[in-house]
């Protein structure tokens, strides 16, 4: 059995595998101050082109939201998000755990649009109860979205237009990170994402590493925010697991090339359906396909292949999800197209 | 250069590296639903004799501290703990970030008194305004403590009879509980602590692993504890990582091997000083140890060894730890005594 | 000049301001444990049918929302309200600052549709990903609601029996219970309102009193639901304050003779408008009145009478609230029809 | 019977309920924007000699601390206070509640000791894991102390450069301010109290109003204070009630002169008990009195004359509280001294 149902499903990039063993026995300090985490921040700076940026490896995607967030709010200020935002919907309330509210704006295929962004904040300013109400204090979004979309470099500039006309902070959730930038549907590279943004991640635990998320706040973090991750709960003790994974996978461009790997497999992923004449429920560029499959076609695939049902619809098909990875090979695409053809 | 400044200095035992090499494309559910994760948890139930106890695997000691007692205590309610406790003074008030109060009481050499606890709990509802005050929901203490100490079958059964008397569930924080374990001086096994604790975890982080805490609930986890995890950004995608890794380390005993290697380690450090007519700071039976040297004795160790100064006492001495771990060679050990000798 | 703006602009009825003065040099215990609570508290019970119902005092309405969900919730769960319900717009966060996210669902004129609220659930526990979002663990509603708008006892019922089938507390804020009671299309009783939900307040705030609501636990409070006050800071030392309040308002029926004043004066506010062709926004039966008018009728009546408005319509013309209260007297109305016609 | 339990058994000075009848229809804008409150905040303003300083009223004492203390720290801050204050034992957990941890110093009779304050930020920073502790973000005291004690100018002062040192905001809690300021021991003024601190407030619930609490922030209010009260659930609808209570206690110096009554009474139950050599526990010169009385002096008060018991003394003694107030007679005093004699 294959399965397509996530890009976490399988381990690490051997090369990370092996970096950590040969790395084993070497004694280095903890919690970030190791000389691997330190060589990794390092290039991090130099992919993104901001030599004096601050970066942190947290380990996991909601916990990343949570910290990044609390640490860029005030105590009576709430976070922008479409409604379909990883952090309004699928992490358990930790935003609001931290004492702030998700502020939502209609999704568009997952994607935030800057005219609902600046109407909601005009409107907001110009309700005489607003000081009544949660005072938006920043804006965030996913990119690629939970829908496998993209940001046009044109649509997050006005995004970001907005967010400084009304001194908000832009972060960018950025757990699929390398698989939109490895799209070819991106005219944004890695260093103009971090122009644009006040904080945002690259992923890895989806994109070939174990676990870890690396915080880029491209001018200046939060005061401070070394003891803001420690209070959530997100600091590892063993910081190295996180320094020697993205050490590795910013060698050597390692970290887009796997990416791309993701999308060629995800665009052969599309062809296998479309050549079928399968509907999808969204046209996306990225490592995330959503065909509408019928109950035929499911029970066909059934105890061969692995995916998500996203949703069923009136008509009694259902929205999928196929999503490939780093790990995904062109033997599993192959199989898939047998299965899906017979 | 060699270091016992912590226990997590080197990566993980070698046998971890191996499995997660040998397993690295297996495709498995995420977010602990893995076959790794279910078979590690079927062993620590099998290494503790209760078979239907709640397993979890959660990521670092802080996050498992500050989940695990928001899971049990209600809004109203905080943690009883000494006053060297973790979570009352390293743990940047990730409980209060949490909404509860850190209780305090004496410590005795890092270990809380039954006598105490009592004492305490009968002034708490013998006061008139108690209602105005916090309510003591649980009882929190480390086993081993932060101070290398041990609490004898007699002590801890002592504050179970107390906790159990005002309903109060007993949480031990065994981020050491290995080196707690292997030490000569513990009385206790295994199976005896989570008879009697409500809720305790195994420390991976600092006993072999990359990363990883063991959550036991001995009887029945709280409601929904997953969603409690998600919350707390806890919950690792990738839950293999933890799965393996403990998987591997209740294969074959491992985890009190290695563990009682540090112990050993640890003795003949003892031994080091002992034998140099250096005192000490506690006599501390696991793997941490606490030397009082003087001004010259670090001198002499500048450049040679690290380890950590815990305090400065006011005749210039101070009271320093070294730290043993499954790591620990004999090799370093007579390093060591080279350097202390000359 | 005369304002409509809201059932707040005067201080209190004259009864209890004479009450106030009356006791006010007899010595009581602080914090509710006074005489007056305490008959208030018998009043109440006897008021609603239910002789061994738990009562507080409570200060405001935004206080007595946070802390009153905040006791019914376990910590991961969240309140489920209509979009349009208090705690989800005009409280500033309050509820989020507690941990808890605010579950929002369609308005009808304000009110929540039991149809709605399963489907949700059933929706919720149906789709894979449940146990990564926030668990609903209580319902929240308005009676009556920021619309004015009333529940039928059948919408009630039907909303209490989805509660119970799903184990969820049903909570409704009376901010303005006794103008929804007073009201002509209202077909509850204050008895069976009680018997319908879990938790209520009789709001005195908005209905004569200078400060203050009754929270009433039909069946029994939470736990320690005193501390939780205190925690919340929204416990009065001079408990007597809220106590004669409250003592006054349900001796000889004048909560629902004044609530009856203000239901009378708003169907006079309502002729005058809909005897002049103005269209209302929604057809209100308490106390608050939503005409919509001109640019030209809201300029005739500047500096002549206040009033709020809620919202511009892309045609220029406004949708206004004209709230009356137990305070508001016949000759007002008369003057409000005055201007209104010259 | 008489009652010297605490300084809020009554209701309101008769000038208050006077002012609050004579405004009582008066038509005002809600939540502090009426006239009276905005008279009151001038003469506030007047009295503290600052003429800009920003002027908010809440309703009570905890919910003061906790929302004047959240709105001072970041995230990651705590609050410092000695080990006696009441934001560290009676507020059930507000502080943490909101997030934050209540670091403490040990109490002089109630008191912070300014040496004591820098040594423990000398050491803190001083300390290799400061990051990984709560950082100390302000500094909390009363004045007048849980203990009736009182810190002069020059302790007041050299607790103020401390804090400017560390640049952490001083909060005076002046539950009790007035009974401080009108003591004989006092040698500071209201402007002098304004200028050393960065928020104060000045007590109405127990001097002489029936509620309400005046927050002063000589310099500037935090950002959006008024949302802040808002999410803490302690903004009054008729914010009226407040407004006038503060405005009659600030005319022709009322506030003053009916603190200063206590006082004078205060320091006549201190002559009852000397007179008879009852010892004290603290020589207190302000309206808290706290004789060690015996089982027999106790004995012979029951039934006939209300106070507190703080604490029972190993010899079978009681350390009691007499508290005076605004509404203290001499006749009471005369009684109190009848039942002592006899």
């Amino acid at each position: 059995m294959i399965s397509f149902t996530c890009d976490y499903s399988e381990g690490a990039h051997p090369l990370i595998l092996k970096r950590l063993a040969d790395t084993n026995l070497v004694q280095e300090p903890g919690y970030g101050f190791d000389s691997f985490s330190e060589s990794a921040r390092e290039k991090i700076r130099s992919a993104i082109g901001i030599p004096d940026a601050d970066v942190f490896f947290l380990v996991g995607g909601t916990q990343t939201n949570a910290t990044v967030i609390d640490s860029l709010l005030k105590g009576f200020e709430g976070v922008m998000a479409v409604q379909t935002g990883h952090i309004a919907v699928h992490e358990s309330g930790a935003i609001e755990f931290s004492g702030h509210k998700v502020l939502t704006l209609p999704s568009h295929e997952g994607k935030m649009d800057a005219g609902d962004l600046e109407a909601y904040l005009e409107r907001f300013y110009a309700d005489g109860a607003w000081e009544h109400m949660v005072i938006p204090g920043m804006v965030y979004l996913s990119f690629p979205t939970e829908y496998g979309t993209l940001y046009s470099k044109e649509e997050l500039t006005r995004i970001r237009i907005v967010c400084q006309k009304y001194s908000l902070p832009l972060f960018v959730d950025g757990a699929r990170l390398g698989y939109g930038l490895a799209s070819d549907a991106c005219d944004l590279t890695l260093p103009e994402l971090a122009q644009l943004s006040d904080a945002f991640y690259i992923g890895g635990t989806k994109v070939g590493a174990l676990c870890g998320e690396a915080v880029v706040f491209p001018r200046k973090a939060p005061a401070h925010f070394f003891t803001t991750v420690k209070q959530h709960g997100a600091l590892l003790a063993k910081g190295r697991l996180t320094g020697i994974q993205f050490d590795t996978l910013f060698t050597d461009g390692l970290y887009m090339k796997i990416a791309r790997n993701a999308i060629e497999r995800a665009m052969e992923v599309k062809r296998v359906f479309a050549d079928l004449g399968i509907p999808f429920f969204i046209d996306s560029p990225t490592n995330q396909q959503f065909p509408i499959l019928t109950k035929e076609q499911m029970d066909s695939l059934e105890g061969k292949v692995l995916y998500e049902v996203w949703e069923t619809l009136p008509d009694g098909r259902a929205v999928t999800r196929f999503a490939t990875s780093w790990a995904t090979t062109p033997e599993q695409i192959e199989q898939l197209k047998n299965y899906c053809m017979h």
